[in-house]
């Protein structure tokens, strides 16, 4: 979900951007009219995030998939070390291993990743320690930025700007564009420089931040109109009040809902306390009442609430409450659960 | 460029999908919505090329310069033999040299890559010749398949669609879509399935083409906005009658610019004879005629013609004639060259 007024600016600019008679598809990246697209956007991002100095700002094609591999190619000189909460974080993990020494710290494996591993020892020795900060299929999320004798790398697709984030504890921080930024097809970096450089193989021009950094993103054909819907949407974040509202906002509609799933004796949730994210929020018809799963995603839907289909590796219900997502979203549904009951 | 009818599509789709309320944008990759437009994308992208059986032809995000890596890491065993017809083609090849043995087959260097050179010899035992079909800095295009005694890969980013291919000489045909197909951001492969699979070295999933069909261009989230452009696209090259016509107007637009420009004395091309470009027609100012450039662009700009302006390392003008540019455009083009010369 992106705001309307999004949707309208890069509809608009797509059928002719700026009154020129052209599409912003047709606009060359070298053009006068795109640079400051993607300045603008780049500067946002930072000030919203509120990126130290040293640290840069990248939006490439590809999605967070590229970086599972990018990230180890960059950063893994011999060892580094993987928190496992999920299928993302497997998958992150995998590419790993074609680099070097992969240590799991820890894995929630056990109980389906229905929570985040706490605890566990970071080896010192490690490059990095990965984490995925919010987990789109099992509901889990890190809420604050670890405490780690190594520097963090997260994969943050699926929260970016829906928390503020002490960036200074990271090495790099990435993801693919489409859950809470701007479309797919495009994935943003904010990358530390100084960490760079510091690996011995030789990596393909492509896959090396360093020189996507050297190239201001324009290394290669940037996906120009998915950038431009990015500074819409941080446009938008900025006119909201920032990345501090935004958190406001998705604490307020993970109460509302995680609320009326905990008051409700026919629903129940998938995590418990600290570790549910808030912007998947998975919960389950309650034992007795499973059989009325179906029954009430049809109810859902004839009131218009739909798309709360939860991942086939959970079952359930799956509300994705992205920044985008107004509090009536919430309460609709919380409406529905609560006339369903009743029914 | 692209046709109106491209480029009003993708921004009602950007606005309201089919009337459900959303924006194409804002629906998953996974929807019941987005799955036949990845289908029939590739099932029409393989019907206007014509393409073989044992073919798989994918839809990716990033570029051109993504492949120069992959194909490489896909195809190049020991040793790969690569044609230098300018900036794209050097740039190629400098990744492959990363992963083996590369023969650079022949080079126009020597002339500013003003010309496609013929006669070389390719080493029987290389892996693949790598060309670059069409060289939008310089204008010059090779207008049919080479013969080769091992198969063929080209980066065929600028001219796809605009003439037909023999696709079965290729292990590869690659390219970004931003020129002739649809817009930044995406890709399309075409590969020989029975050509993959030979290297020993293990590669990236991400960078993988094995494993990017056997996921249906679905590993990770594909661009989709881009790739709806392209079906819109596609759909219009075929009911403009298909390859075979696109080849025809490329042809009787070239045929328009180049006899003007051959013609006028004020004028001259690049490029002679057979390699000259259908799709980007370099030009200069005649000897004698040199102080005049800047004026003739500010002429045309005058009326409404337009990024006439020639790369920096040819000078001159340029323009391109990628298949939605109408004939009338082309000969706006050569009514400023006739009128300039007669003030």
């Amino acid at each position: 979900m992106l705001p309307r007024e999004v949707v309208e600016a890069t509809a608009s600019a797509v059928l002719d951007y700026q009154g020129m008679g052209l599409s912003l598809m047709e606009l060359s990246h070298r053009s006068a009219e795109f640079k400051p697209i993607l300045e603008e956007a780049r500067s946002l991002l930072r000030e919203l995030l509120d990126v130290p100095q040293g640290y840069e700002v990248l939006f490439l094609g590809g999605g967070a998939s590229m970086h599972f591999c990018m990230v180890p190619f960059n950063f893994l000189k011999s060892k580094a070390a993987y928190l496992n909460t999920g299928t993302w974080a497997s998958k992150a993990m995998k590419e790993a291993k074609l680099f070097g020494e992969v240590v799991e710290v820890a894995s929630s494996a056990d109980k389906n990743f229905n929570y985040i591993p706490k605890g566990f020892e970071i080896p010192a020795d490690a490059d990095y320690l990965h984490v995925t900060s919010n987990n789109t299929i099992y509901g889990t999320q890190l809420h604050s930025d670890l405490d780690s004798p190594v520097p963090l790398i997260a994969d943050m697709s699926s929260d970016i700007l829906s928390r503020r984030v002490d960036v200074s504890k990271y090495n790099c921080i990435y993801g693919g564009a489409q859950k809470n930024l701007a479309q797919s097809g495009l994935s943003f970096v904010i990358v530390k420089e100084s960490a760079l450089g510091r690996v011995e193989r030789t990596i393909p021009s492509i896959l090396d931040y360093s020189v996507h950094i050297a190239n201001g993103s324009m290394f290669n054909t940037p996906p120009t109109l998915p950038i431009y819907t990015a500074l819409c949407n941080l446009r938008w974040v900025k006119e909201q009040g920032g990345v501090a509202e935004m958190e406001r906002r998705a604490l307020q509609r993970a109460e509302t809902l995680y609320g009326e799933i905990d008051a409700n004796k026919m629903f129940c949730a998938t995590v418990d306390g600290e570790d549910r994210s808030y912007m998947n929020i998975d919960f389950v018809m309650a034992p007795g009442y499973e059989e009325l799963e179906q029954s009430f995603v049809e109810y859902c839907a004839s009131r218009g609430v739909v798309a709360i289909t939860g991942h086939r590796s959970v079952g359930g219900f799956r509300a994705s409450c992205y920044n985008a997502m107004p509090l009536e979203g919430v309460e609709a549904l919380v409406d529905c659960m609560r006339s369903f009951a009743k029914r």
